[in-house]
């Protein structure tokens, strides 16, 4: 008995592709199977890379770039006789950014010797310990293996009754690809994709307005970061409105009618010319054959996992956005290479700990661990430390002194137990959080570590001396 | 016998003015003495403040900027018309940004109740046990204290036989001051100031040649790193001469005339308009009075202290720049608070082997720990890890994709030795690197920290399992 491989991956997003090189460097004859293609080619990366971390960061990097020609150079010295926006050459290079990811993950698949189908996977059956795994695409094929690693990601949770046109109604698919800048765009959901794609068409001109169903944007957040980031945003002229209902969304001439309760209860109705729906995404396994095999999938949709992704089925793992936690790109790699290693009879690991967050708008946000929320309703004691961006030397010589960093530690052990961040390159910033929550620092730890001047990151030196009450520069 | 202060700390710059900080923060009577004035004004801060980190800072960021409008926009979609240079404006946003910390200095002295003197304080004798201090200037005056902290850091290192006129021959002081750009910039010493420095000017439109002698820029910088700058400044049009020993320096009618044998070794001569000599910084201890009270300095004038920064007088201490050790405020800043808490009693805490570098070119440069030529010397078995930001998704996202991170790890243990980065924003991806090397992290433990997908600090994970072959995006 001889299987055609040792490991299959369904689906080539972050968790997929990366289990999969894990598996080969294991030693492990791997193939990855996935569908995604682009202008007629295929695209490995997934949501990810085609149609998410991506692209969003080449706008938000872009668009930042014009509202800073526009309006942020001149107390700099730096006058600007006039900007002009090319919607087309930005979106250019957005696709050639995606393109270069994707032949970046294919040449890595070459360079690992892994086989890469294009093309849909799906399990056609098992036998003795060997399953079946169909192909179907342009190029039809079956194949035999031992293990199967499903990573088919999740898709756009759509309005009830409403689908995605990606004209009038848009995804993150459709709104990433805009050809021109929309005179009004609304969103549904205050969450990361409709923050950051907000920001994006904002800067661009648009008038932006947002329908948060929940007291605060970004749920999750720490509150005092969200209450934070809405100011900002809303200063720079995003409208957002939280704790509104949206009754009904219907599709007319030339846009999109939107009938909400406004936080009063009011009922109000306005017209778009584009919807972006971004309440949240859901499992995505549609072709992927469960059904033939047993594989099981909770009330959700979720393929049913434990704590190590494994699935119900003997030799079948699961991981990322199609199974329990959070849906981030770096979660579903982590899972992939802790899955790769577990089949290769090593110990996995996954700290679920201390998955950091990111938001990229300006100020970003990042955060990992427990918020005051969360801490207060596990009544654990806790002592918080605070910085502004304000007093940070080099946020002042760049100009972007929005924000804070918060940290939360224990009362009675000092052990950190979350970092929250708005600000500049905060994304970056949480590295170093990151690294302290996994190796169970405390705040006073942090306090002790040199941190180069003149650095953003000596803000987080500065809140960990603020959790004993001793901040330097404030 | 009642003295006036328990502790007077001699110097308002990083090192001394968190020193007075702390001190306070801890109970004790405190005050800080600093001559700086700027426009007539008390200038808190010291050189970090008034003509180094900051300064130079707001210089960089700004004329990156007009660097960026003039030549970077297009491919993000975004067209600039024309730019126009006002230096004037970028000279008065650097002084406000200056002035900005000079006030927040202030007012912190105020808001821990620390005293502050205007003035240059000197030692005028000690009995007793008690210190009697000068303070002269504008408003002269004596007082006594128990404690002294002595924190009068470094001035810039002169050519031989041409002092600075800060018109045509500069230091960080001038250089950082021309309300022109010169025609042509000639910098002695291929180090942290003559490289941002040369940078900033550059962009700004001046032909800057740079005269290093030695074989490499950056000494104390890992070679690979060195070599790598200077490839990216080269091809930005600095021109660097490395291993070129300057011959002669001479104001001539309109500028400065260089003598200087070339690496081969060829005697060559030039004239440039402006120079900046940036070979290094000395202590500086004039007007201390040392000799009044037989305070120690060692042959190089540096105040002799142990490794806890005491000097041979009893309660007489002596941080930063003025005693041995890297010229860098966060260095300073660490002594400053070691030295109050253990004045206080308490266990003060410096861990050298963790003090980060940071260059603030671009792309950055950073680093931590030691270098591979270091470990080589020693005779350290070690393993390399590196991965280069061409391969981070986010840093082709922003479109600098120049530079690696570099991990050096104990080949037995693997316990990382060293850190070294040239890239985008590495001045922050060093903070998870310190904190690593402070937690004697092993290039293992950095490997299995989950890190935020999109983000630069990628490339730090990369590294990491690059040092075990096992790098999964290259």
């Amino acid at each position: 008995m001889s299987v055609d491989f040792d490991v299959a991956v369904i689906g080539g997003g972050p968790g997929g592709y990366i289990a999969a090189i894990r598996a080969a460097q294991l030693g492990m004859k791997t193939v990855c199977i996935d569908d995604w293609k682009t202008d007629g080619k295929p695209a490995p990366g997934g949501t990810c890379t085609n149609v998410g971390c991506i692209p969003s960061k080449a706008l938000l990097e872009a668009s930042s770039h014009y509202e800073l020609a526009k309006e942020g150079f001149a107390h700099f010295g730096v006058g600007i006789k006039g900007v002009e926006l090319d919607v087309s050459r930005m979106q250019a290079r957005r696709a050639s950014v995606v393109r270069q990811n994707n032949d970046g993950i294919a040449f890595l698949f070459r360079k690992n010797k892994i086989t890469f189908f294009n093309g849909t996977g799906s399990f056609a059956g098992c036998r003795d310990g060997e399953y079946r795994i169909d192909v179907t695409g342009d190029e039809p094929r079956q194949f035999t293996c031992t293990h199967v690693i499903v990573a088919t990601g999740s898709k756009p949770r759509a309005w009830p009754g409403v689908p995605f046109d990606e004209k009038r109604v848009l995804s993150n698919t459709g709104v990433l690809a805009m050809e021109a800048v929309p005179e009004s765009l609304a969103i549904i959901g205050a969450g990361v994709v409709g923050l950051e794609m907000g920001s994006v068409w904002r800067r661009l001109g648009a008038a932006v307005t947002l329908f948060e169903a929940q007291p605060a944007l970004l749920a999750g957040a720490d509150r005092q970061i969200a209450m934070e980031a809405q100011k900002q945003l809303t200063r720079q002229g995003l409208t957002i409105y939280t704790g509104a209902t949206v009754r009904k969304v219907e599709p007319v001439d030339g846009g999109v009618a939107i009938e909400y309760d406004d936080a009063q209860g009011q009922v109000a109705k306005a017209v778009f010319d584009k919807l972006l729906v971004s309440i949240g995404r859901v499992p995505y396994t549609q072709g992927l054959g469960a059904e033939n095999v047993g594989l099981k999938r909770d009330e959700r949709g979720f393929v049913a996992v434990d704590g190590q992704c494994r699935t119900n089925l003997k030799n079948v793992w699961a991981i990322g956005d199609v199974v329990r936690g959070p849906m981030l790109a770096h979660k579903a790699e982590e899972e992939g290479v802790a899955v790769a290693e577990r089949i290769a009879g090593k110990y996995g690991h996954v700290d679920y700990r201390a998955i950091p967050w990111v938001v990229y708008t300006h100020p970003e946000i990042a955060w990992v661990g427990r918020t005051e929320e969360e801490l207060a309703e596990a009544g654990v004691i806790f002592r918080v430390g605070t910085f502004p961006f304000m007093a940070n030397g080099r946020a002042r010589t760049m100009g972007t002194t929005e924000g804070f960093v918060k940290i939360l530690a224990d009362a009675k052990t000092d052990e950190v137990l979350g970092v929250h961040m708005i600000g500049p390159m905060v994304s970056e910033l949480i590295a170093e959080a990151v690294m302290a929550m996994t190796f169970k620092a405390t705040s006073e730890d942090i306090a002790r570590i040199c941190h180069a001047h003149p650095t953003l990151s000596e803000a987080v030196r500065e809140a960990a001396l603020a959790v004993d009450g001793r901040a330097l520069n404030m």
